[in-house]
């Protein structure tokens, strides 16, 4: 029998607020059996950039990243965000190690074609190095990753973070049960956006075609939901979208997603 | 008998200009049997403060750190100048992992006492974790090391990147047979500052105490050699000042430094 492996992955808004990520990174040291986190980036990166007078262009909520862009990125993800989680995880007794994509050849990338979008220095996952992070879990070191990946080629590349987190768990299926849990601050998939308790607490395939149809779920959602099914198709066990404050599987709320 | 580990420290002239760099870069990553790197800061973090308003107060070479400081810090130490450095040895074949000392606790320190200088958020080296980067060589991962570590309870601190590589050779002592290799863009300790080929081939603690003397060596070379002979009187076997374009020891040129 496997055992069980947890990827959780943390976004912006958690990460921007120091209050939400203390409670957030409090919680994930206390989580039992051996575990991933991946976080996002967040304003920071924006702010930097503005600060320095570099432009920030997005498409469709995606960064599109020029040279000065992946500078900053790399400085805010890898080096301030990164740091400040891990060495937070250290004093809350977890044995936390930052890691980017090309830190022991974690994880393999390919910039992404110029069309239809050039989106400058952005990668698609090619492959997680499995070995490495089994190595990291068989020794009970955490692996803290950031949402930067490399080509092998010398080019780092700016990854979005939920993709990363999904593809880490389907990468560590072959050795673990896996069960990645996307954290944000909401409680979970809501039914209306402006009601805080409208919790999906179950959604399968079906559910999420007819919500893609009649437009019920916020689309800031549906990446999020395109990456647990892909999850799920690609042998991770379960997928959950929690609380930031009340993590866990099977957990006490939260939309839990299945095919 | 125990088998031989080279770790070698590269400075911020080397770092800031990428030619150098690349052919730094080039010949470490050819360099045989196990080793480690670590890099010092340079320029780009004053610059970097001075784009976005914080000030730089130095105190005799050394950088006096506020909190606003150890941000700018570690966005670029930890962030551009490791990753930027590990990517490309990766292109260069050379498994390189970029870690900070809180990075799988790998280098604790403490806050050093305020009297009778405060320099802030700086460390002081308590505690090198020898399994961690043990297990790292015999998976073949090249560890490489920015200049920040932590004190367990939460905190960054900023500390010099001279220092951290004599401590990890002293740490791997037990283990390895450890020689530490200064590079920088000389070709060695200078008799005459002012004559690039002026190297001291050879200096031992009589001498180096008879350079201090005489005010002969630049200045700037005594904190190096202090930590090169408190290496060798901490069972460091070698420890060599080298140009960084030819490393490696015995070294063809450079200034072997013993007891």
């Amino acid at each position: 029998m496997k055992s069980k492996l947890s990827i959780l992955k943390i976004g912006g808004n958690v990460i921007e607020d120091e209050q939400k990520l203390d409670i957030f990174l409090n919680a994930f040291a206390q989580l039992e059996g051996v575990k991933i986190l991946v976080h996002g980036g967040g304003k920071k990166a924006t702010d930097l950039s503005s600060q320095l007078g570099v432009e920030t262009i997005m498409h469709k909520g995606r960064r599109i990243t020029s040279n000065e862009n992946l500078e900053i990125i790399t400085m805010v993800y890898a080096g301030l965000l990164n740091k400040s989680i891990v060495v937070k995880l250290q004093a809350n007794k977890c044995n936390a190690i930052g890691l980017s994509g090309t830190d022991g050849n974690s994880i393999s990338a390919v910039k992404r074609p110029v069309e239809p979008i050039d989106f400058g220095f952005v990668g698609d996952v090619r492959k997680v190095n499995d070995n490495l992070i089994n190595l990291f879990l068989s020794n009970a070191i955490t692996p803290v990753f950031c949402a930067l990946t490399h080509n092998n080629k010398g080019q780092l590349l700016n990854t979005n973070a939920d993709t990363i987190a999904a593809e880490i768990a389907i990468a560590m299926s072959d050795k673990y049960d896996t069960e990645l849990i996307y954290c944000f601050e909401k409680k979970g998939v809501l039914n209306d956006v402006n009601k805080a308790d409208s919790v999906i607490s179950k959604m399968n395939s079906a559910d999420f075609e007819t919500v893609k149809e009649n437009g019920k779920v916020h689309e800031g959602m549906l990446p999020k939901l395109t990456n647990a099914f892909y999850a799920l198709e690609n042998g991770v066990k379960a997928v959950c979208i929690q609380n930031y404050g009340s993590i866990g599987f099977p957990g006490p709320n939260g939309t839990t997603i299945t095919l």
